[in-house]
């Protein structure tokens, strides 16, 4: 990752370096000269990354000559909150997608997956000569590849992948006016590059949309972690083992409320904080580290099964294959909700009682999420994905972005109203990890700790790297 | 289907009619006839189905000129298997694969579904000029596709393909000595007819193997409705039915052998005797109809969503590609079992009881099993099957050969054990349902039931094919 305008630096990781790019508010006056000749940006869609990129970049380009612009359908029942949001027909930031595309330097696409894979070809038969192609994940990519299409000729393309909810983009993004640097990660990939500056145009919309740091990857590498990852630690597991626990810890003689806070509030409170702030291994030494090596014993295989199960689904194409699949059979039939099960009628409880009560790390619970937190990681790195891709997509986006999501809400709330790609996703690994927990890892979570694994866990390369990615963000607890 | 030595007959199905061979030993000497010039019968590996239809062929074609032998790798374990049940190398009637396909007028590919994938194309190219290539499944057919190969022309290609357990197609066999028809039944199918003969070689082939009757289908429909059908009703619904129960009679108060009687012990044993015996709606007669009703509501679009999702994978090849990625992730770290789970360990308690106990049917358990069992022969309804393949596939394998094999072993023993095929996809869906009846519609139950859904269960056109179809064997219990 080479850059004509900004100052990379050179990130240590373990078994080698790489090539970073450090965010923040001084680097805005840079721009207008990065983005190379792109005067009108336009954002074509207004779910919740379109509506937390368009006005990122609105803001950091604001006093620039360059314009941001969103693209909605005419019908759009977006179209009144873009407005509310001040972009607008009459100032002429808001527009017919096709209009809009027609007019940008820099096409960004962040339609849903369905729309994209439907409305791709039309979209780019209206680009400008030598306009930019902006993606904000690889699923285009595969869907071309799935489907024997390919990407426009002469375009540059480039993606930038915020490593968190668009929300989070948004919300740390303006905490970043108080605490300078504060914001998502980002990935950035160059996949054309005709006329050389593809690279500065990806990292500046990065530093516009106030990612702390951007890394380097491979549109193909970015689908296969953020689809992965979005079924595994980030989602998928998440879900499954909070229905295992609950289930467990009522079995186990917990009332309700207090079942909810072991198996679900102590991850997405206590855990994830203490990962956020001080890495892996302050969850152990946080809590009964004996029964946490019991429960990491216990439930890694069982994870790593089910990660590596998914990495192969999503390699293959084959988890792609499903979601188009689910799209037909839900024009027929709509997908049910998940929020109906029990556990979550307690929430509200849960959520009432944090004034007066602070739930503890559960040692068992932590035991089996940090497990399962790390088979990804492994799996991530056994299959030669970079670093800052294995933390970011495993452990930065899940404590700094989505956990506390989940704390502010739910995980079933969050389940029922994600993309469509990471809510069927959800529905389809998660019960697979809850069943793994259920009839795998809890059964046998009595037996001793496997001694070489949790020694394998304290000396894991990924608290280095994780450590490293820290220190190129401010630590900032973001607020939702 | 038209036959030149048997007598088919008419089978009245809703909406129309079915042509179908009633099976029975007073056949036995039409078989030579039918099998027109066949003298050697090759049976290629010795798994459940391998060894059961070896085993029924020779002894029905005992006192003919025509031949069983066995074709096994050198190295196979299951060779002195194979000698103590009577096939053996001095009597020529136990060799090497490639052998015994040499010499076979009739090539029975009964060996693993990854050998078969793997070893095809050499069985192909051993096979002797205008020998007939036997299946017992599609799966074959699915993989040739997906792998763009193809069957070798010149060759008759026809499928037999009993729907139950080798050890059941053994198993009732042996009781058809006594009661003439005994068995499990077939669907057949001719891919490729050369010569004109191969649907009696195929009727011939099935009545040897004992099957009461005889019904017509293609390889694509029968892959699709034995594929979907094993992850389904027949054993992956079966496995996440029981998991969600057991843990909900738990919470409700029940102690263990009582939940595992509630849960597991009601379906293999009354609910499945009562299907078998008199059918569907008299589940409902024989329990509390009112809180049938209302866990059928509220089971069957949850269970019905899931069941096409499986329908459009297996169409899609999707599922069998997930299977070839298995078998490969499989050589490097071998599948976790799930056994382990709770409520196993109850088995053997439940079982001791039976002599003094007896479990009724229990309402709750009774009314989300044939709700899942509804939705999946309303899928195969729609989606074109004929109704012996739906009512054999749904409903007469599961009370006739499955479930009662489940009651003398247990359900996870079953999983644990199964065809690779089959254990990946009960594992892959199992949890899928456990996750609906969990989250969907376990905690709708208490609502009022869905009179027009209910009134839809008592008239559905399933009772009728299933009592067409009962009419046709006799009526015996399976002794496992």
């Amino acid at each position: 990752m080479r850059s004509d305008v900004f100052e990379t630096e050179t990130l240590t990781v373990p078994g080698g370096t790489e090539t970073v790019l450090r965010g923040g508010r001084h680097l805005f006056p840079l721009l207008p000269q990065a983005f190379h000749g792109v005067r009108r940006i336009g954002v074509i869609g207004w779910g919740p990354q379109g509506r937390a990129q368009a006005k990122n970049l609105r803001d950091s380009l604001s006093g620039t000559e360059i314009t941001v612009s969103v693209g909605l359908r005419p019908d759009s029942p977006s179209r009144a909150d873009a407005r509310a949001h001040g972009f607008t027909e009459e100032s002429g930031t808001l527009g017919d997608v096709l209009a809009v595309v027609a007019e940008s330097d820099l096409v960004v696409l962040l339609i849903a997956d369905a729309a994209l894979a439907a409305q791709h070809q039309e979209i780019f038969a209206a680009l400008k000569p030598g306009a930019t192609i902006g993606l904000s994940h690889g699923f285009l990519l595969g869907h071309l590849r799935a489907t024997g299409g390919d990407l426009p000729a002469g375009h540059a393309v480039i993606a930038v992948c915020p490593k968190g909810m668009g929300d989070s983009v948004r919300r740390l993004y303006e905490q970043g006016a108080t605490v300078n640097g504060a914001g998502i990660n980002a990935s950035i990939a160059v996949h054309a590059d005709p006329d050389g500056h593809a690279t500065d145009r990806a990292l500046a919309w990065s530093v516009g949309l106030g990612s702390p740091y951007t890394f380097e990857t491979t549109l193909e590498s970015e689908y296969r972690s953020d689809v992965v990852g979005e079924r595994g630690i980030l989602l998928g597991a998440v879900h499954g083992l909070v229905e295992a626990l609950y289930r467990w810890f009522l079995l186990d003689g917990s009332d309700p409320v207090t079942a909810y806070e072991r198996a679900c509030e102590t991850v997405t409170g206590p855990i994830a904080r203490t990962i956020s702030r001080a890495g892996l291994r302050a969850v152990r030494e946080g809590t009964d580290a004996e029964l946490f090596d019991r429960a990491y014993s216990a439930t890694y295989a069982a994870a790593r099964e089910i990660v590596a199960e998914i990495y192969d689904e999503v390699a293959d194409g084959t988890e792609l294959r499903s979601v188009v699949l689910a799209d037909a059979r839900l024009a027929v039939r709509p997908m049910s909700r998940i929020g109906g099960s029990p556990m979550w009628a307690h929430g509200d409880e849960v959520r009432a009682r944090r004034a007066t009560h602070e739930t503890p790390i559960d040692p068992l619970t932590a035991g089996m999420f940090v497990a399962t937190m790390v088979a990804q990681v492994d799996e991530f790195a056994d299959r030669g994905h970079a670093w800052s891709e294995i933390v970011n997509e495993s452990i930065i986006e899940a404590v700094d972005s989505l956990l506390p999501y989940m704390h502010a809400r739910d995980v079933a709330y969050m389940v029922d109203n994600c993309s469509r790609t990471a809510r069927l996703g959800t529905r389809r690994w998660g019960p697979r990890f809850q069943a793994a927990y259920e009839q795998i890892a809890l059964p046998t979570v009595g037996a001793q700790a496997d001694d070489k694994l949790v020694a394998g866990f304290l000396s894991n390369p990924v608290h280095e790297a994780l450590a490293a990615a820290a220190e190129l963000r401010p630590s900032v607890d973001i607020s939702v």
